[in-house]
């Protein structure tokens, strides 16, 4: 047990590097008075939006938790409202920080792309370690206090699952209602440049960045984070009488040791003295992925006496980071798929779509091959033919593998947006093009390392899923879930069919808000005329506003469904249907999650690749095409996709939590139909 | 054994009409010489086309019956060519029929709405009678001399699946690809009208018409028909014991009933005296249907003394109907969807595909449940409740149900595409614009017939599909199939993965086939300057020649594949994986069945709304938006969303026929990782 205060030392230790971090960044230069100006309504509709979505998740918290005292327990009920408080502090630290940096990292890009870099990987690292810092620091506790009972810490992981939830359909609401209505009028209508602060939506665009890509995503991965070990533990804990306790401590351990590794590896980071930043980031997570590789098989070993037991987290690291491999092949103009795209787009906008979505498609072909080889590895290479139990643990461990350097991924997804806004800034107080330039190199390194953090998010939520899957059917003590049972079958469609609906949801959540959007510039451009010429401010609070008001009030739905569909199904058809329409819903969210994304992330380097000249270059048909492919991929990329991990977590953890009133009195109309 | 006599005997009378039809149809008028010579390019076109596809599918049919030889049996080989050549020669005839019908549709236009109908329906109805007529006397002739003994009829039902595929995916690619060319460049290039003569893709088009829509569709439903029937025997076949022979008995007669219950419709229909085809139409199924429902109630009781075994049927021929009602919802620009996605128009091409894809992901919504609905009715109707193999029987039943009226549901179906191409035969040889206006009434009545036989195939697919799932197990002798078993999980994503994969491949095919075309009627436009001027004919040939081409080129990896994964994974990982790879396959196959269909119809029709003058009517942003949209929806609604329906079936019965092989020597890696 002293390794739990182990664990919960190594979380300390993170955040105790956040606020080092954190003071060397608020000591950090902010430029002159407009960029404080402009980077201050940036901040100030970050945290509005975050105050707004923290007052209505209160009231979801309390409802939840009533639901889990009344049903289940208390102590569930506790750790649910601890889980999701720490998601949310996560999210607003690692946010808060997010909107100071990009100001900061503008300013520091006046003395190179080395100092600047530093400035905004800095901000993403204060995400990444409070993400797995309070990750670890809860779960340690609960374990701790609850003696390991996977019962109770479930109640952890529903917490972060809803957060991330919210998070990520609401940010992904808000940044792309703000994007593409920007977009639309800005740059279509009024013909003028991206980031122009002349566009009433810009702010909003540039919060937008924020709310999604760094908040939404560190949700996302706390999620899977807390999730991944939560199923490892609950799922060894059957395996206690034959391997000793140390099997339940071992999935924490491991975490602690990606947590110290990934440290490692922000340091050198930050050492870099080079002036390429991939070179930087891709060297600071090689460093951590081999510390985890050699410490973790020594630590196995000593801890459990076996090697074999390591094997599933070698399997879980090397398909994360493949996975995001092939992310970067399907979705960058360096490779034939975006190629493809762009000359497809020399005949116009529908055979573009017909093609981006094509490629989106056959990209699901490699991930979810890797993700089956992991299965098999994890399951099989651990033990799993004869002892099934230790082979699902395996699944688990390898999940937990693969997200356990997650501090340093986090850290290096989320400097892009921090980048991102940083040239925004530059933009908008029209500082010299060398800045500029600068914030673009960080800018399109961050697209490349968004694209494989995005496909690793995916890919963990997989793992993550279905090692929840299995937990769940050890909670309800199901020895198989059989597809020939009619019902599991019906399960299996319903399940099947939701992350469709959630698509549609989502997709049509957008459509609206950024049609909202498109009329409130419009009627900004109309009705102050002193606006395009420069002479008159926008208003950016009415469009900060208007997508703030519709991500709240868009999310409300889908978010309801996620959590209702599983427990309906339970409550009516009982739990085999219920497992049915788990393992329905991870298959399509899966495909549809890696489809989405890709096809997203396609069409946007498609459209860019198109804008170096090819086929034309700006302004052509072809660039056209780009245009209308890039903004159908908004939503997939930014919403819709995203969501999905969420989706398939969230339904399994739901299904987990409840499992035992489930198990008690669900299947009623079954019960009835039988009679 | 008798009754087995009374089927073939029906199937027997349906081809004997099919013979009075024929003779009535050819006895018709063909018009004048232009006319002739129009249709007979289409003719031409269209024979070309299966002589060469038909030479394919020799080599595909001799390679697999060897195949079956070798590792089955000769008794499955032999059912198995039969169920090929059936299908075959259904196809031939039906198609042969169609392109006879269409000219002397237009011909009969002439003489008013009432006579066009007639003939365009006797045309579609000959297709159905062949369907039905060949599928029963098939089954009944091999249930007769193999004494009912399921393992070697299902050869027969294989045979039927993989013409199927490759009369669906073949001539799905063949219509898309010269509709597409033709479109790009005749009506956005050229500037020049739909189906106008000086068009080189015109006639390519036209026989497209034929080849996707009449012989696709067709092939399509024999294989529903055929297999539905197929499952039920199996898996009657276990309960003989408790229920006697005529459980085994009976799916044969319901489709016997359901024969002689279209041809009273079909004769309704005929002697219809009114000016509205919709009511006509409505009227023959409607009285189809309730015949099946009083006849065959009654049937059911003396043969079996049961009227539960009759709720299936209810059941599934409701549910179907339903299915057709919904998808008329979502597609037809009278109801909100369509509505909504001619409005997300205005903003331009991006807000259109964004909306119809949400429309035809939210369009999965409803029949995935009312197939729940189905599933579980079917199930508990029948005592599944207590006694499973009866309740898969019942899923199986209500197959049967909802295709007993197969005759009919495809003559209304298939005499849409006669009328589209009676008017493409009137535009083409400048006749009056009344008889234009008659076959486009008749025509528009075809699109919404079109729309539910579409719902209907993909209802009927599912069914069918978890009917065979049934027999799979039941052949390979698994209880289970447990999906908490990872080598299962491990099936259920590689089968949810495959209908992504195919779906890009066959939209790909359609994208490369479409560029061909353009280029070659560019060219021509290009080196014969009088095509334009109208003083030049146009070499419509050539055109003919690079659809087929193009059809049958690609037509091959994605037939192989649906054929290869499933006997790979069985062989590798087993039959409980490949169990999975069925579940995970129906249920992606479905979603995207639907979605895909149910998008494109939208798109299709959202633009004709546009054209009625909507949101700026012809030639305005909304219009280019839908044009888009609808050029888009074309390989979803005729090419890939069709294709998932084959693709699912044909891994079923795939799985079905080489059950023995892969119960006794699959599985060998997992034997190998055990070890």
């Amino acid at each position: 047990m002293n390794l739990l205060y182990f664990s919960m030392i190594s979380g300390f230790l993170a955040l105790i590097v956040v606020i080092f971090l954190v003071k060397g960044i608020l000591k950090k230069d902010t430029g002159n008075e407009k960029m404080i100006e402009i980077s201050g309504y940036i901040e100030e509709g970050a945290m509005a939006f975050l105050k707004k979505e923290y007052s209505y998740l209160v009231v979801f918290i309390i409802v939840i938790a009533l639901a889990i005292i009344m049903f289940l327990n208390f102590k569930t009920a506790v750790a649910f409202v601890v889980g999701a408080l720490f998601s949310i502090v996560a999210g607003y630290i690692g946010m808060r920080i997010a909107v100071k940096s990009n100001v900061r990292t503008t300013e520091a890009a006046k003395h190179g792309i080395r100092e600047a870099l530093a400035v905004a990987f800095s901000g993403g690292t204060v995400m990444g370690l409070c993400v797995v810092g309070l990750g670890i620091i809860g779960l340690g506790f609960f374990s701790i206090i609850f003696d390991l009972n996977a019962e109770y810490i479930t109640g952890f992981g529903l917490g972060a699952s809803s957060i991330a939830l919210f998070a990520r359909v609401g940010g992904g609401i808000y940044t792309k209602a703000a994007d593409v209505g920007a977009d639309l009028v800005g740059k279509v209508e009024a013909g003028i440049p991206e980031d122009d602060p002349r566009n009433p939506a810009v702010i909003a665009d540039n919060v937008g960045d924020n709310v999604g890509d760094v908040a939404g995503m560190g949700a996302d991965l706390f999620e899977s984070y807390v999730g991944s070990i939560i199923s490892a533990i609950t799922l060894g804990s059957v395996l206690v009488g034959e391997w000793g306790i140390n099997i339940v401590i071992f999935p924490l351990v491991l975490s602690s040791i990606g947590i110290l590794a990934s440290l490692i590896g922000i340091i050198f980071v930050k050492a870099y003295k080079g002036d390429n930043p991939q070179k930087a980031l891709n060297l600071g997570s090689t460093i951590s992925g081999v510390i985890v590789l050699v410490v973790g098989f020594i630590v196995c070993n000593m801890l459990m006496g076996s090697y074999e037991l390591f094997l599933p987290v070698i399997a879980g690291l090397i398909v994360g980071l493949i996975i995001g491999k092939v992310t970067e092949y399907y979705t960058s103009a360096d490779y034939k798929p975006v190629k493809f795209i762009a000359n497809e787009s020399k005949t116009g906008p529908a055979t573009n779509i017909i093609a981006g979505l094509s490629v989106g498609m056959k990209s699901t072909v490699i991930p979810i091959l890797l993700i089956v080889i992991g299965i098999i590895i994890s399951f099989f290479a651990i033990g799993g033919g004869s002892n099934t139990s230790l082979g699902l643990y395996g699944i688990a461990l390898s999940a937990v593998g693969m997200l356990s350097t997650t501090a340093i991924t986090i850290a290096v997804d989320a400097y892009g947006p921090i980048s991102d806004n940083a040239g925004g800034i530059a933009e908008m107080c029209e500082l010299d093009k060398n800045i500029r330039e600068i914030t673009d190199k960080l800018d399109s390194v961050g697209n490349t390392t968004a694209a494989i953090g995005k496909g690793f998010a995916i890919g963990s939520a997989a793992l993550t899923a279905l090692a929840l899957f299995a937990s769940y059917s050890q909670t309800v003590n199901l020895q198989t879930i059989n597809l020939l049972d009619p019902l599991t079958l019906v399960g299996v469609l319903i399940g099947g069919m939701l992350p469709f609906l959630f698509a549609a949801l989502t997709m049509q959540s957008v459509g609206k808000a950024a049609t909202e959007m498109v009329e409130e510039v419009r009627r900004q451009f109309r009705e102050k005329e002193g606006i395009l010429k420069g002479t008159e401010k926008p208003d950016y609070s009415k469009c900060v506003e208007i997508s703030t008001h519709a991500a709240l009030k868009e999310m409300i739905l889908p978010g309801i469904l996620a959590i209702a569909v599983p427990l309906i199904v339970g409550m009516l058809l009982g739990t085999e249907a219920l497992g049915g329409l788990i393992g329905g819903g991870v298959v399509t969210g899966v495909m549809l999650a890696i489809m989405m994304s890709n096809s997203g992330g396609a069409w946007d380097n498609a459209k860019k690749y198109i804008e170096t000249g090819i086929n034309g270059g700006k302004g052509s048909v072809a660039h056209k095409a780009g245009v209308v492919g890039d903004t159908v991929g908004d939503p997939f990329k930014d919403t819709s996709g995203p969501s999905m991990n969420i989706l398939i977590k969230l339904m399994t953890i739901v299904s987990v939590v409840f499992a035992p009133v489930i198990a008690k009195y669900g299947g009623v109309l079954i019960q009835y139909l039988i009679k």
